[in-house]
């Protein structure tokens, strides 16, 4: 388990009383925290400036949580932007949060809704343009995916669990275990698109393979998926090889804009993220000529209720060049190639499910993860666990797995009854 | 029966020879008439020119279809506008389709529907620009909705059948009848909203009333439901009395701008097609502000794979004022608003069903239409509903119900299998 004031559980500070305020008196950084606080709304935070030992907390209000920041220079760099600079303070060890990280991250999300509710849509289209991401060009794809997914196939097999999917799984029941719920997630999707043993199918963003492996050895399919991380792709090949299924799977090693040929199925969980908005008319016009005129397809993305940027601190130091589209947005990609959406699942709760459940493999994993890496890293890999599930849980994220098929196609189950076989 | 040689069955034109060319002989609006098959890529229908004596057919191709123009003008305003022109003349029976017209429309759709594909973006634009709906405003849809729905509330219940529900039903198996598959629908759109007895529930455009009879009658709860159609709202009343509902029901003859009041549902089926893109954003904003904390909602709606005019005759002569959206452009209703999207469901197919089933219980009655309106009329309405079997049966219109709630819920199912109780 990790060091530090936030997992010493509830504080001394928890049961004091109404903290006087400090908005009249108090350093000027004080005053700074006290009026940066006010701006958000007044949440129940407590703030504790360890070199002056001040206590910031909005007027009248009995704190719900505790901060600690470590020196001037980090109270500064809060106040003068939170949302970006909270995390790398956090990572550094400069600001630590007691008690239980993911609620203290919910109460964040719920303020900064708030805020967001607040704030006109000139603000909100600002802010956009502000922290739009990285470009996802061909090489950029490249560079972006290698920062996040090429940290090491040991430090994944740490917390993802045995089908090292990293992607939202599925709990047909809450107390489902993770890899249950992985293994139901390829299930439900599989389902969803009526894969049988004839079809081919082609999958964009294959990750370490368990779908493409699932596919093929659970509904006898042909699968050829593409993905453009290194290590990724050499896991997969070697569990193809242990599974005995290279004759059935291929694994490529390329961009999605690579792919090539006619398909019944097309499938994408988890890749849409890293797509880029200005790549979606092209991806829709490839996922067209890539079905055959019965063909059908799925695509599995983490979304947002409206357009937003990615959290600034997340497309930074987590997921370069990434985007969570909200619906309006995804279908960019089906309506100018005229596919019909048949159906939407918004599966967000599932993510914070599968997120929590990372997160207690990851705390349990910690010190071999400090193995691996400095303890700056240790700490933000656990504020994005914990900050994840937090926005699953506001609806700050949501999760959409959306059905599509051509425009001539007929062959549809009349009802969605065959999704949930007993 | 109606008259006239579209309902003689296969004529003794259907099984004649190939037709030699009329492109390069023949008078000018024959020729004219050729070149415009060839514009649409040559579609297997012969013309039959009656007061000449013509045939216009593509080139070496056996015609699937035979249709009879009456005279030259009528063939003059084909040729200048088919999509707008075609339904009055067949109205008038000025032109005179042979065989199944049902058949013969799924072909002119397939046929608009390719030609849709070689446009360019412009001039899909373009159309779109010189189609646009009439406007609704307050006045403008009180106008609109009575030029449709009042056309008396006898002649809907020559082929809605039962329920007098006018939209899309809801077919658990294919061979349910027309009163099964509306039950089966008002029970889905229910379940989907989980709607119980403690709940208050709020219907914007409640038709002739059935959906909000059934939520008081089977799920036990309190319903306001608005329609600006006086005659619906009349026929309404009288069920709720003849049921014994009316302190359950309560029918407002008012615009779903007058919605005031904070409900646990809000529900509306087949009221968006008449609210103009418009106005999307503002009916948002009422549905969000209408919805306590954990409230939830459906809109069920005529749609489209992309933005596109309704086709013109219907937005003319059927329904002035009306628009089916794509779902990016449904979206404008909740992103705005921040409410989340839980599950979009396609069941354009249920609706030809329900189409085809309207068209025969109309061909049945059509000797009682005839007595209420002139053979214009009555030849109008059986094109709408054959031509609106096509547009669902060829992908050109879609059926969307779309389920959201407000972002702070997190009182969701985790799954969707509560929809298909067995």
């Amino acid at each position: 388990m990790s060091a530090g004031p936030e997992h010493m559980g509830p504080s001394i500070h928890s049961d004091s009383t109404p903290i006087p305020s400090s908005a009249t008196g108090g350093t000027l950084g004080a005053r700074l925290l006290q009026r940066l606080l006010s701006r958000l709304g007044n949440p129940p935070i407590e703030f504790l400036l360890d070199w002056s030992g001040e206590r910031v907390a909005p007027q009248g209000i009995r704190p719900e949580q505790h901060v600690h920041i470590s020196d001037r220079r980090t109270l500064r760099r809060l106040i003068a932007n939170p949302q970006l600079n909270f995390g790398d303070a956090y990572s550094a060890g400069q600001v630590q949060v007691e008690g239980d990280l993911t609620k203290f991250m919910n109460l964040v999300y719920r303020v900064f809704a708030e805020v967001d509710v607040k704030s006109s849509i000139a603000q909100r289209l600002l802010a956009q343009w502000l922290h739009r991401p990285r470009r996802n060009t061909l090489a950029g794809s490249r560079d972006n995916i290698h920062r996040h997914y090429d940290l090491g196939n040991e430090f994944y097999a740490l917390w993802l669990g045995d089908t090292m999917a990293y992607t939202c799984a599925y709990y047909p029941q809450a107390a489902a275990s993770l890899e249950q719920a992985q293994t139901a997630k390829m299930d439900h999707v599989c389902r969803k698109l009526r894969i049988g043993p004839t079809d081919s199918v082609v999958e964009a963003g294959c990750g370490w393979g368990s779908l493409a492996l699932h596919i093929a050895s659970r509904f006898g399919a042909k699968v050829r998926a593409f993905n453009i991380s290194k290590e990724q792709i050499e896991f997969a090949r070697d569990r193809a090889r242990q599974l005995g299924l290279q004759d059935r799977v291929e694994f490529v090693e390329d961009d999605y804009r690579g792919i090539s040929g006619r398909y019944d199925v097309f499938v994408s969980v988890g890749m849409l993220e890293h797509v880029g908005r200005e790549n979606y008319l092209r991806l829709g016009q490839l996922v067209r000529r890539s079905l055959t005129s019965q063909g059908r397809g799925l695509i599995h993305s983490i979304g947002r209720n409206r357009p937003a940027p990615l959290h600034p601190w997340i497309e930074r130091r987590i997921f370069p060049g990434a985007y969570a589209p909200s619906i309006s947005e995804m279908m960019q990609i089906f309506e100018p190639s005229n596919l019909s959406v048949l159906d939407i699942e918004n599966i967000r709760l599932h993510y914070a499910r599968t997120l929590r459940h990372w997160l207690e493999r990851y705390e349990r994993a910690v010190d071999q993860a400090r193995t691996m890496f400095d303890e700056t890293f240790v700490r933000m890999w656990r504020l994005y666990l914990a900050g994840s599930v937090a926005a699953f849980e506001t609806g700050t994220l949501q999760l959409f797995q959306v059905v599509f098929t051509t425009r001539e196609n007929n062959e549809i189950p009349l009802t969605r009854e065959f999704m949930y076989p007993r």
